[in-house]
């Protein structure tokens, strides 16, 4: 295919499309996330509901995405760093559905958790789900300034999630043994912090996926000060 | 692109490569969930492991998959069916190595469960396991032969694996709270038991996949039976 004018222009259109899509996709994932902790905060089951519900539109824009990348594949034929880009693009979308999936998991255990302000350890949870849901915020600002360096920042702060994560495993176990009638509730709460750690490793994925794009190298464990989680 | 001979028979040569990696990958997936369960059992420190490292290969091989797809979109610019079945393998793949990641997340916890022979619930754990990783195994048989029935019964299966697991969240809750020095350890199983539902919900999506690249329809509910997990 010649490369002219025409063409530049057509894949500068194309791939400004994909990443507005990117953009919106991230910007519900990190509202459900939220939404779904806020919903749990004030046991809002109408909040929860909505939260269940409105996964689809992210279901809908992955699929958006992933025909929009494939027509740019097979019609502007990309080189190097662009194809990089659509694939990541392509890879970003799906990681964002799971974070969506998440959230979505968060929002049906809400109806399980009556007894929410009888149980302290939940007065931790919204400052992980902020830590996981900021992860997710620059990691697709990362994307959109194609920044490898802002990439390895949001990696590096993986280790915070986990820490938090480790940390009230032990304090959901404790709480437990001391209170057995609370455990069916507890089991509940700790599958959420389950689910804001994996937040975060998703966010970590679509940073990786980034600086590979970006720099057509795979990032190395040692950029990321990254050492293996104890409880996970 | 001119469609002679020579284009059909190279664009049949990729796909057949193609199909080759996704049933490698399958078939280490599939091992992996089972080697991590058989380490589970025998509290086998070394195979948890080997399991751990073999994730490697998994990767590995996805990325092998995605540039096979990518160089199948660009210079064979497959169309319709034949576009759906590269896309589906692409994101096959994605799934496949996620299933991976269960496995490897299984043999992680394996070191913290000691007095397994204690906990009764354990027993129920292979046969669970062993229903999800036939799912797995049916869904790429279905991929292989493109056939969207055996998909739609894939699908079907895995309201049994849900059904597990439920029974399992209520008989692993009550364990605890009959016996809250084992809650550390029992909470570990219970990841487990969750980490091979989700195997199950994987080979599901694998299963849509293939109807739909077979079909270009996406399945619907009523064709599965799917109702909302209670526990999930």
């Amino acid at each position: 295919m010649p490369l002219n004018d025409h063409t530049v222009k057509a894949f500068d259109a194309d791939i400004g499309q994909l990443r507005g899509l990117i953009a919106q996709m991230g910007g519900m994932a990190e509202h459900a996330i939220a939404g779904a902790m806020e919903a749990l905060r004030r046991h809002d089951l109408e909040g929860a509901q909505r939260i269940i519900a409105g996964d689809k539109k992210l279901d809908a824009l992955e699929l958006e995405v992933e025909q929009l990348a494939v027509r740019i594949i097979a019609l502007r034929a990309p080189l190097a760093d662009d194809l990089r880009e659509v694939v990541a693009a392509l890879k970003i979308a799906g990681v964002i559905e799971r974070i969506g999936d998440y959230a979505k998991n968060i929002a049906k255990r809400i109806p399980s958790i009556e007894s929410h302000g009888e149980i302290e350890p939940l007065s931790v949870l919204p400052a992980m789900s902020a830590l996981a849901v900021r992860m997710v915020h620059d990691a697709l600002d990362a994307f959109a300034a194609r920044d490898a360096d802002a990439a390895v920042e949001v990696c590096r702060r993986d280790r915070e999630v986990d820490d938090f994560y480790n940390s009230l495993f032990r304090v959901l176990v404790t709480h437990m043994m001391e209170n057995p009638r609370t455990i069916g509730q507890v089991t509940q709460l700790l599958f959420i912090a389950k689910n804001l750690e994996r937040v975060g490793d998703h966010a970590t994925n679509i940073a990786e996926m980034i600086y590979y794009a970006a720099t057509g190298t795979h990032m190395v464990e040692r950029d990321r000060g990254a050492l293996p989680s104890l409880t996970e």
